[in-house]
């Protein structure tokens, strides 16, 4: 148990007058107590009371220890698996983690109608929110291990290359490094770049294509995660253009990173340079997400996020502009936020690039 | 959308009393649909009510197109992601499928405190349960796949090879025969076996080892899953006694099945075998999962699952025997239900096997 920052969450708790909260992902549960457990369809929660009292509730399959500091309550795969959980949780409302399975949020309802369940995902992720100084060390690593990768996946970049090859590549490249695992890379060719989330598959390369690599792992339990977008053979005047306009908006929100500044101000920085250039329409999701043990965290870079900078937050600025039937551009880096403004934690160049 | 799949779907809800559903996974959108769409963190979910009158309901950046016989209704990055659902779904019973985020349940509740939660997912997994001709063929050409692979996985067993170089090994050849994207391969080496979830590490391959390979992926979108365990030099009394005991455990249960014996009956015939052979309480989980769009399937085969067998079921028949600090042993294959019988859909063999 990490007790310092058990007491951190329980002060959030009480800000938000919280008395029970049940921390349910897995990097939060890894986080408070170490454990590292990927529950799959299996139950597995951390009950977490305003004193700093905790209790892990899971499927004996993950084998872990009680302790007198972390009691461990298990079930096996026949029982009902939330029905201890049931039997402890406290009436009143009850925090509930953001990606719990809506199975067990219903399963401990009908035993306990005296319990009503709220969002209960933020004293955690608030803590998670600011990095501190192993994990920035551990994502300026990651990033680092992404510059080396990015450049490997641009130079494997010849004739009759398959998507899906590539990704392979960039997989291999990661694990030779030390990723913690493989993953799908998202490696796009030409029309398949107007898709921000198309996967590589066995489309072959063409001359004329721009080609968009966004790669990402988990290395030492801290992601990476970074976007290029380059040019094979050659560039017409199109996508010139809007490669340039994505970059701009991509360097403007980066160099108004500082303490202080909303993350709604960083999307509105690079949304109004792109709308300016007339493919506001194209740019159709948000700026970006932060990012730590999860690829993906709390909380993102949109024009909903009206959530200042804080030295420690490390996520991505990823302005893109979508074409349906023609190609995208996306040029994203990870960004940490310091004292007295920014890091930005990618050093592949992003100066346009054409290839072969 | 497929008219058939949802007119048994309807049928299916009336028979439960549920007059409306909320139908959030991937898989089973796709089945009723034929959208495949992978959410992450943002909010998909077909409303469908017991007419068969069905709305999608998603995140812009989905891009899906509405259509007369399914309309799509979107929402932006920055809006609420339940509002339009909130305003449309009716007072009462809701089914919820059981994947669904509780950020979104929570959310949904918040707006509307007349409408009760209730587990959802069952209207569309008892359909999914029994596959038709279609998908019954390509969970066969799955499996065949990965009769391929772990020939390949096992010959390329040698001194000084690493867990996770395999598991690599193995996501490289299941890609190389169609398969839809890589994922985390279980390669486990001595005592990592007794692990039932470790995953390949940098763990280095030594003389009389267990090596387990649980090695899984879908291809067309159907998944395929087998283990084998062998040994690696030479292999001692025990681990050819706890071996065997696994193997005939695996083979009994298989032999049984045909239509109307339950699931839990083929858990107690393997868990009979291994129990008096001495290591019940080190077969540590259920016998198996269904399978299908998904790797883990409701319903499970366990000492709980009351489920009559039927024509078109697949699952996994997968006993094993875990001994923390040694080894562990488990043999996987997958089964399908014939009319009158069953199907193993995995032939590598089974035989006790010493490599190197």
């Amino acid at each position: 148990m990490n007790q310092a920052r058990i007491k951190r969450v329980t002060e959030q708790m009480r800000r938000q007058g919280l008395t029970q909260i049940l921390v349910t992902s897995t990097a939060s549960i890894y986080y408070l107590t170490g454990f590292w457990v990927e529950p799959h369809e299996r139950m597995l929660a951390l009950y977490l009371d305003e004193d700093g009292r905790a209790v892990l509730y899971g499927n004996a399959i993950f084998g872990l220890p009680s302790t007198s500091e972390l009691p461990v309550i298990t079930h096996s795969d026949g029982e009902d698996p939330v029905g201890h959980l049931a039997a402890a949780v406290r009436p009143g409302a009850l925090g509930i983690d953001k990606f719990w399975y809506s199975k067990f949020l219903i399963g401990l309802l009908s035993h306990r109608s005296d319990v009503t369940p709220v969002h209960g995902s933020d004293p955690v992720d608030l803590c998670r929110k600011c990095k501190d100084d192993m994990e920035r060390a551990a994502m300026c690593h990651s990033s680092s291990i992404n510059d080396q990768v990015m450049a490997s996946a641009i130079s494997a970049l010849r004739e009759g290359v398959r998507e899906n090859e590539l990704a392979s590549l960039v997989n291999r490249a990661f694990l030779a490094r030390g990723a913690d695992c493989e993953g799908t890379q998202l490696v796009c060719f030409g029309p398949n770049g107007a898709d921000p989330h198309h996967s590589g598959d066995g489309t072959v390369l063409q001359p004329g294509d721009s080609v968009i690599f966004d790669i990402f792992t988990p290395i030492g339990r801290y992601w990476c995660d970074m976007t290029r977008t380059i040019f094979y053979r050659s560039a017409g005047e199109k996508q010139r253009q809007v490669y340039e306009l994505v970059r701009r908006a991509n360097e403007a929100a980066e160099k108004a990173v500082r303490p202080g500044i909303l993350l709604s101000e960083l999307d509105s920085i690079a949304r109004k340079i792109i709308t300016d250039g007339g493919y506001g329409p194209q740019f159709t999701h948000r700026l970006g997400h932060s990012c730590g043990m999860e690829c993906h965290e709390p909380p993102d870079v949109s024009d909903a996020s009206h959530v200042p900078l804080e030295s420690g937050m490390v996520f991505s600025i990823e302005p893109g502009i979508y074409l349906p039937g023609e190609f995208g551009v996306r040029i994203e880096d990870l960004i940490l936020v310091t004292e007295t403004g920014y890091e930005v934690l990618n050093h592949y160049p992003k100066d346009l690039q054409i290839i072969g």
